[in-house]
């Protein structure tokens, strides 16, 4: 028995209601983390609806956790109780396929989300395999870290893949990702192009570190830019021109996709040949990426720009969240 | 006054008759080549047919020419007379943009092709800047060479850039280019699976080096080594099943796409992200990249499977090319 406090969908699209939940048994490889701050994802709204057709109810959303390990299984390794944690979008991976033995264990096919067949961390606690629970590093403060565990992580990670401090580098939608992109690229040196469909945000991204800032939906502006951008990475879900933003690439440029867009992107097989430009992709990160992540974040001041609630409120987050007015991170404090 | 023999398209989709034509004096970063054979590229019959709007009549067609330099312009490097070379693709670049000071000298903007506003391969004698005459190593048979200047390159260029000798490795489409880039990627140590629709060139594909064969329109075939290809290079021009090609690759899996299929690829943004996987593609490649390329062949005996005809049969070898007769790939040698 380990009952616990949660914050329980009880059927898709239904309010969340606060109940007790009984968590079992520790695992012999989990940690448990009292959780002290839960980020708000754009991907707990969407199993929320269950929009992708896999969630699972009753669930318990969140996966941007920051807290405190409190017990560990007889096998963890490398977390000590007492240490502060964030845990994030993966809960587990098996550990012995080829993608976790080569470094890569958000590729394992095994993966468990922190929010599918698993409780996350809109709870008091919150558990996870001892190799997702990712130490803090000194500096970084804990009630801003939670959104750098999924979102910050998804946008750092090509950056840390392919970009170079010399890089002219865009950020297509300054959102929950997009605005942690700009940050991220600028202190990561390049020269950064903000892109928004939003002129109340050009200021704004101007203020994360943008040196340009162009309207995604002017194909002047998109023109103006052809050529030179070594990378460009989408954040949107929207279907954008993708032959200007593709033309927005230098030679050998790279087109990053992280926005889940449903509609095929139509690759126009010419554009990427003469110029000798790719389009790649990714989604979060491993242990050690986001451990990587966390240290250049606390070395450059980089957190998100954040609105706390309290965690009680989390029905009026999730409807500020859909409302599209969160700016930029909804992040819950625990008020169990 | 240079005036040499040539074979010459007087407008589009005209047959091919012999000239005297004049090439003027040398410029003074030209080589001037006696031509001995030249291959026959499909992209040589995409310009006797205008078929990409960008064909200047009339023209001389043929950019796979293996000749001996004969004449060297006032300021002309690297390349002395007497010399046997290669001229591919591109005839001059720049030489002063970032591309070209970077070494790729074959993404310059200003590149000039052997066959567009300048006079190829199918002549006495064919002009190129000195550093796009490429010198042949020891051993490479001048007869067999002249295909690896622009089909060569072309598949060999993405293995030179992303494939490791342990990687598992697809080719698309057994013809002009793939049957090279079998053989290329089987001396490269590759393991290799050759993709054609045509059930005779199964065992051919074999001898050239593959480990496996796959039905290209066979569902079921795809479906069966889903997940397992570090690479697909493909190098046909016909829309594939794109889900279904990128459902081979393996996590950080590529597609490479040479083949200049006109309609966009549809690619579904989800099955890049989660996989991590990437698109990329590439034209030929730099004087560099071609030497490095003739070097290779010549250490592993790689070369094309042609077929010789004399350069007076011309007008029937583009009809043998166009009918698909080519296996694989038509040389003509010079019997002017």
């Amino acid at each position: 028995m380990s009952v616990v406090d949660a914050w329980v969908v009880p059927r898709a699209k239904q309010p969340i209601v606060r109940q007790q939940i009984d968590l079992g048994p520790i695992g012999p490889e989990e940690v448990e983390v009292q959780v002290e701050y839960c980020g708000l994802c754009h991907s707990d709204l969407s199993m929320l609806h269950n929009e992708w057709g896999v969630a699972t109810y009753p669930a318990v959303l969140g996966h941007e956790a920051i807290g405190t390990v409190v017990a560990v299984g007889e096998f963890a390794k490398g977390v000590q109780v007492g240490e502060r944690v964030g845990v994030g979008w993966t809960a587990s991976s098996c550990m012995h396929c080829r993608p976790c033995l080569s470094g890569d264990q958000h590729l394992c096919a095994q993966a468990l989300p922190t929010i599918v067949k698993h409780r996350g961390g809109f709870a008091s606690r919150v558990r996870s395999h001892w190799a997702w629970a990712i130490p803090l590093p000194e500096g970084l403060p804990a009630g801003e870290a939670g959104p750098l565990l999924c979102g910050g992580i998804t946008v750092f990670n090509p950056l840390a893949m392919h970009a170079k401090p010399t890089h002219r580098v865009g950020i297509v939608g300054i959102g929950g990702l997009g605005h942690m992109g700009v940050k991220f690229a600028a202190a990561y040196g390049c020269e950064v192009t903000a892109f928004t469909s939003s002129e109340s945000k050009f200021e704004e991204a101007r203020s994360f570190g943008a040196h340009h800032v162009v309207a995604t939906r002017d194909p002047a502006g998109l023109r103006k830019i052809a050529g030179s951008l070594d990378m460009l990475i989408t954040t949107t879900n929207v279907p954008l021109d993708w032959n200007l933003m593709i033309g927005t690439l230098a030679p050998k440029g790279r087109l990053h996709v992280l926005g889940a867009v449903l509609e095929p992107i139509p690759v126009v097989a010419m554009s990427l040949i003469m110029q000798q430009r790719s389009i790649s992709a990714s989604p979060t990160g491993s242990p050690v990426d986001i451990a990587t992540m966390l240290d250049f974040a606390a070395r450059h001041n980089v957190t998100p720009t954040t609105e706390h609630m309290p965690m009680s409120q989390i029905n009026e987050a999730f409807e500020r969240l859909e409302a599209g007015k969160a700016r930029y991170r909804i992040v819950l404090d625990a008020d169990f």
